[in-house]
C-alpha cells in the first residue's frame, strides 16, 4: 500500500473509538498530520493523563483524582441519602439538575446474564455493604438505574437484599422514557422524576 | 464540576477533532478510561509516532516514511508523466485503480483567494521547476486537481506556467462528478475519467 505503515496505524488507533468509523478515523488522522506537532502531543498527551490520573472513588466507585470524589468528600452533602446508579454519567447527570443533596453509589453497569455480567461483576457487594454498616447512617436508597429492562432487573435484584426495615428504598418516578438511557434525558425531566420517586 | 479535570481535558482536546462533537467526545473520552491502561497507551502513542514519523516526499510532496515517497522511490514508475493532485489522499485514489504508472506531485491544497490561498502557499513553484528542469524528462503532465471552481483555477493557474511547447499538459476527463471531491470518487470512475483525460 501507498499510505505509510504509521498512518495505517494511527487509523486503525482511531477506529476502534465509538461510533467512529474507517472513513472518519482516516479523515481525523490526516487532520492530525495537518496539526503543528504541539497539537497533536496534546491530545495524545491528554490520552495518557487521563487514564494515569482518573480512578474510582473509594466510597462511591464514581470517577475521582483523589482517593475520594467531590461528592464523598464534601461535609456539606446529605449521607442519609443514597443514590444508586449504572454508571458515573448518570451522577453528572443528577448533579447537572442541582437538586440533590445526598451521595452516591456507581454500580459500574446493570445485571444482564446474557451479556454475563451479575452482581459480581459489578459493585453490588460493597453497595449492600455500605448500607448494612450501621456507623454510615444511610436511611433511604434511591434504585436510579436506566428504566429498561436490566435497570429494573438491577434495582429489583438490590432491593431485595437492602435491610428494608430499616431503610426507605425508592425508585425514580416514571416521567423518564421508558427503555430509554438516563444519561440523555433532559436536566427538567430528571428533577420531576427525582421529586416523584416513589416507595418500592 | 463533578467531572474531574483530567476527563474534561481529555474531552476538549478529542471535541477538536473533525466531525467529532462534544457529546461524541464525551462518549469516547469514557470509552477510553474503561479500556486496559495498555489500549489508551497504543492510541496515544499511535498519535505520537504518526505525527513524528510520517513527512513529505522530497520529490513530490505526498507523505512518506523515508525522504522518499515509495513511488519516487521505485524505478520501475513511469518518470516521464506526472500527475499533480492537491491532497495526499488523491494519490492513494490514483493507486487504488492500479491503472496509473506515472509519478506524482502534490500541491498541498488548490489557489483560493478567499481563503489567503494562493501559490505561494501551495507547492506550485517547485511543481514548475521540476517540470522545467530537462533532467526529469517529463513529457506529460496530468492536472488532477479536484472538478471544483478552486481546482480549476489552480489548473489553469499551473496550465499557463508550464512549458507548454516541451511538455503534453492534460486534464482529467469528465466522467468526475462536477463539484465534487476527487478523494470520494469510485475507483472504476475514475479509471474511466484517468484514460479519458484530454489535452488542455
Amino acid at each position: 500500500t501507498i499510505r505509510p505503515p504509521a498512518f495505517e496505524r494511527l487509523v486503525d488507533a482511531l477506529s476502534r473509538f465509538p461510533s467512529i468509523g474507517p472513513k472518519t478515523a482516516a479523515r481525523i488522522a490526516l487532520w492530525l498530520l495537518n496539526q503543528p506537532p504541539e497539537a497533536s502531543e496534546r491530545i495524545a498527551r491528554a490520552i495518557t493523563e487521563a487514564r494515569q490520573t482518573i480512578r474510582r472513588c473509594r466510597i462511591c466507585f464514581q470517577y475521582a483524582e483523589d482517593e475520594l470524589c467531590p461528592v464523598c468528600a464534601d461535609p456539606a452533602r446529605d449521607k442519609s441519602i443514597l443514590c444508586v446508579v449504572e454508571e458515573a454519567v448518570d451522577v453528572w447527570s443528577f448533579e447537572r439538575t442541582g437538586r440533590y443533596r445526598g451521595t452516591y453509589h456507581v454500580l459500574g453497569g446493570a445485571i444482564s446474564p446474557l451479556d454475563g455480567i451479575g452482581p459480581d461483576e459489578l459493585t453490588v457487594q460493597a453497595l449492600l455493604e455500605r448500607v448494612a454498616d450501621p456507623a454510615q447512617g444511610i436511611a433511604e436508597v434511591i434504585l436510579a438505574t436506566d428504566p429498561d429492562t436490566e435497570g429494573n432487573a438491577t434495582a429489583l435484584f438490590i432491593a431485595d437484599h437492602l435491610p428494608r426495615s430499616r431503610v426507605k428504598v425508592s425508585r425514580l418516578a416514571h416521567g423518564l422514557p421508558v427503555g430509554g438511557e438516563l444519561a440523555y434525558s433532559d436536566d427538567a425531566t430528571l428533577a420531576e422524576a427525582l421529586a416523584g420517586r416513589r416507595i418500592l
